[in-house]
């Protein structure tokens, strides 16, 4: 075991990439196991027992599970080589906030407010379902999700201002967590029939500034890539 | 300005809760503000433009927003008295996989897997979403919230074992991230006709023993008090 650290993950699953640039980010040397999630390995589910769900961090033969948590994990324990959260604390909570943006947006409708709609267990959604629905479905469905896409984007955009990376000067825990998704823009902006970038122009220059750096553009998979799974994913599922 | 603390909150909210029974525990004075979720301030509106949500933290005139996010930041700020997360990074990512647990389920069946069912939004459920349901719908709706919702408990309840507290042998992050949910118990209990001790002793001696702590008890609302607001907030939406 020693120190040695091991990836279960699905290569384009947005989650595990955030977990693999914050790796190259800190030149850390790791296994990476593929899983084939219509069958999942016996390692994964004993690894990850409540959610049986890729990326678990194997760490000294230890799991830690939830890719946000996992790359705060490998921030502290290799805290030397490229800090990803700020050491102050207004700072790192701030960072975090943001993170979980990406991860569940919730609805800035004062309507839809939780008390007013007691029963609407979907108004909080992320970027990752929002983008899975414009890939998904058709009509007014993906039409809404297009919307509400790109709105949770522009916020994004919002935050980020005129800084060069939402982290400042460098990549930080925010570019790390968002970063990922952008592998995905070519499907969803192809299977949507829309240009992500016309509405965010600042966001996806923001996301080009990421592929330069060598831990980004040697981990994010080619949108080709992702796009082609994304159509074979929904041939598999019989959409369409 | 200067160092005052202001909490923006709905009284009977567990995310609310978990704040302030964060600041008792650490024993920092603060000013509590209870905003009218039909009527929000513009105070509110200001200081979380995002989400426009309760409960917000204001220190030093900052806002720091999302409940887990904020019992963190007063950890680290006011780290000297009663530490919530443990030092070491391995136990501080459990303890924060354990919190996030409590917020968001994932669904623990290999068939339900994200890649099975790529549009089921639905599939992360938290104990207050599955609470809420029980109090909220009837019938067999119901009944599977109320399953859910204990099946929730369980994995908890295993997670405890035979600690007093999920924090070992003091109140820790997990702990202040579930008890508020105990004042609820009795909502539950009564609107879904079911016994949540009879299933889960050991949880509820835990929530028992917490009760025991100051900074919990002078917190948690009345669990009767509590059931009377989800009556009148059932009687306002016409449910029921």
């Amino acid at each position: 075991m020693g120190d040695e650290v091991v990836l279960l993950d699905f290569w384009p699953s947005p989650f595990g990439l955030r977990v693999r640039i914050a790796l190259a980010l800190k030149g850390i040397k790791y296994e990476y196991k593929d899983e084939d999630l219509w069958n999942k390995s016996p390692l994964l589910l004993k690894m990850n027992p409540v959610h049986k769900k890729i990326p678990v961090l194997i760490h000294k033969g230890k799991p830690i599970s939830e890719s946000l948590i996992m790359v705060q994990y490998i921030d502290e324990v290799w805290k030397d080589e490229s800090p990803l959260l700020p050491s102050d604390p207004y700072q790192r909570s701030q960072a975090m906030f943001w993170a979980d943006f990406v991860d569940k947006k919730a609805s800035s409708s004062v309507l839809s407010s939780i008390l007013l709609c007691p029963l609407n267990f979907c108004n909080r959604m992320q970027i990752y379902g929002l983008g899975r629905k414009v890939c998904m479905t058709k009509g007014e469905e993906q039409e809404t999700a297009k919307k509400e896409l790109m709105e949770c984007l522009k916020v994004l955009e919002g935050e980020l201002g005129d800084k060069p990376y939402f982290g400042g000067e460098n990549l930080g825990f925010v570019d790390v967590s968002l970063i990922p998704f952008y592998s995905r823009f070519y499907a969803y902006e192809t299977c949507g029939n829309f240009s992500i970038e016309a509405e965010c122009p600042t966001l996806v220059a923001w996301a080009k500034r990421c592929m330069e750096k060598e831990s980004v553009f040697s981990t994010l998979p080619d949108q080709h890539k992702v796009y082609d799974f994304v159509l074979q994913l929904k041939k598999k599922l019989g959409i369409e």
